[in-house]
């Protein structure tokens, strides 16, 4: 039996041991990519993220444990841990997370060290999930620390992205939160027992009027494009309950972020947000979005391939030598940047 | 005269226009660029990071004003605003800016929108930091805004980062810090009347202790690398008083960020950050570090520059119908992305 064969009957051991191949995107790891890829698309991703001091972690613990309680589906957690860029070292282990959920064989978590380059760990973020949907696990909760690009690229990786805030991590409504809250199709106010939540919930909703909740956008050719004015998204639309489907089309624009309180450390709320979860998958087969969503992550993921297969051969085709003389020369400034390009990509085209 | 003889002369509303067509990457852009590239190397980059509350940009008005006042330098601030990444609009204007420096022929504020990537973000202030060194600004601020891969981008590109903290914005020492702190070059507490700035100092003197100060690393070949590690970099060594040269090499460890209080609303303590510059700017070229950090810069411009041109000279081999086609596979689990990839890339050795 192939390693992804072993994964495909539910060995455990063999998904530990695929999960850390394809993290070293390892020649095997890749291989195995390719036989489980015909498998995928059957797990539903939920992106959570947020500041660090939201009370994440905990929060996606709790809507694990409730889904395995009154739900009967497998729970992936793909935990992107907190880590020095230059380190590499995950702080956040795996020890601690398994408390709660250790003994269920319906739950696996894996933690991730975030890594150099942003891209890559959207992509290695990316494979990863794509085994566990392989797998077989239904629900596949997907946290990401930080603020920026990483939270856009959860995003795109997604079919449901939950924002967390909490109250008391300064007050004023910070510009850069309106990209956060742009991205988000659930938003939770976490540690809602803390003073000042009125605050926060009062500030994201105003930031939320802001941040025109139509304007869910993807990335098509490498272009941001709105959702509605993306190429008949509809067509492909397999999903979702042939009662619901009236105004496929208008639907798209309907979703409006709900802004939920939660208290992850004693569960209080996380009934609700699942059953948001629930409404906007509902909402997402209904409008055409799921088929939009699934389209704009695979394409970015070509795109993110593409981009490193390219890389790749151009340095098997460039010497070091070569490569080294052209940079010396534009350290000394005989030779500008884009001149430079010019000279060394011209070379790889014979 | 071209556009890049007028930007050499002094021409300010040229350099207006350039800096317009070289965030645009127009191909007029691109000539004068090169035309450029020559004069450069001559500016002193400062990097102005830290997370949205912290009175950055206040504090970056500061240090060009008293830089201005006590020194005979022109000054160039490329703000990198926060906004959308989706969007694409700045949220705060160059004329809220202008208020303190306004009127002043040795300042030039430039604010960016932050667009869809972080790669090309980085890119984007590169060369806008050439058109500035080129036109013979002596200081450049650029200020950033966020957490993670922005902040690892500006250490590539700056000759000295400082990282700006604040009192109150969270009284629990993040993980994620961590990672910034090992990008800084500078410390500063911003809002030091606020109470509660002995714990923020007291929370960084401690996460400082953990992120080791020689551990200071840079890409060279795509690979991080610790500066200690990477090939003979002092032998390129240009700079610096001779007299302060006693050991080059060892001396490269020996820079530990100083943590400094600032209020940056009255000037308090600005004084003692341009100090800090200085003495950094001096220890960098003793050290060698200062023609490393333009190694550094330099190669990651050039690899971002590599990438973007195979994949501009991938979209015209591809065709469009192509590369939708085998899209469609792809999303139909007929083909996986690695073999998608395999498919797109052999077309174009041809």
């Amino acid at each position: 039996m192939t390693l992804a064969q072993q994964v495909l009957s539910g060995d455990r051991l063999a998904l530990t041991r695929l999960l850390t191949q394809v993290e070293n995107d390892s020649p095997e790891g890749r291989a195995a990519l390719a036989d489980l890829f015909p498998h995928t698309g059957r797990a539903q991703l939920i992106g959570v993220t947020g500041a660090p001091g939201t009370g994440k972690s905990s929060l996606v613990n709790q809507l694990a444990l409730h889904v395995r309680k009154t739900q009967n589906k497998r729970v992936a957690i793909v935990a992107v841990d907190p880590s020095s860029p230059f380190t590499g070292g995950a702080v956040l282990g795996d020890r601690v997370r398994m408390r709660d959920l250790s003994g269920d064989s319906g739950v696996f978590i894996r933690s991730m060290a975030s890594r150099g380059s942003l891209g890559g760990l959207a992509q290695a973020t990316a494979t990863l999930t794509q085994v566990f949907d392989a797998a077989g696990y239904d629900l596949i909760l997907i946290e990401t620390v930080g603020a920026g690009q990483s939270e856009v690229d959860v995003a795109r990786l997604a079919h449901t992205t939950i924002v967390v805030e909490a109250p008391g991590l300064g007050d004023d409504i910070q510009a850069i939160k309106a990209g956060i809250l742009e991205i988000a199709d659930i938003l939770v106010v976490n540690k809602a027992d803390r003073p000042g939540v009125e605050n926060t919930e009062k500030a994201l909703r105003s930031t939320l009027e802001l941040a025109h909740p139509t304007g869910r956008v993807y990335r098509h050719h490498g272009q941001y494009v709105p959702v509605a004015a993306s190429v008949s998204l509809s067509d492909n639309d397999e999903g979702g309950d042939s009662s619901l489907k009236q105004s496929t089309q208008s639907d798209t624009s309907l979703w409006i972020p709900p802004i939920l309180r939660t208290i992850s450390t004693d569960g209080t709320g996380i009934a609700e947000v699942v059953e948001a979860i629930e409404r906007h998958v509902a909402h997402l087969r209904q409008s055409g979005d799921w088929t939009a969503r699934e389209r704009a992550r695979l394409e970015s993921e070509l795109e993110a391939l593409i981009e490193a297969a390219l890389m790749s051969r151009f340095r098997e085709d460039v010497s070091t030598e070569k490569y080294d003389e052209v940079l010396e020369r534009v350290l000394s400034r005989k030779l500008s940047p884009s001149e430079a390009v010019k000279l060394l990509t011209n070379g790889t085209r014979v």
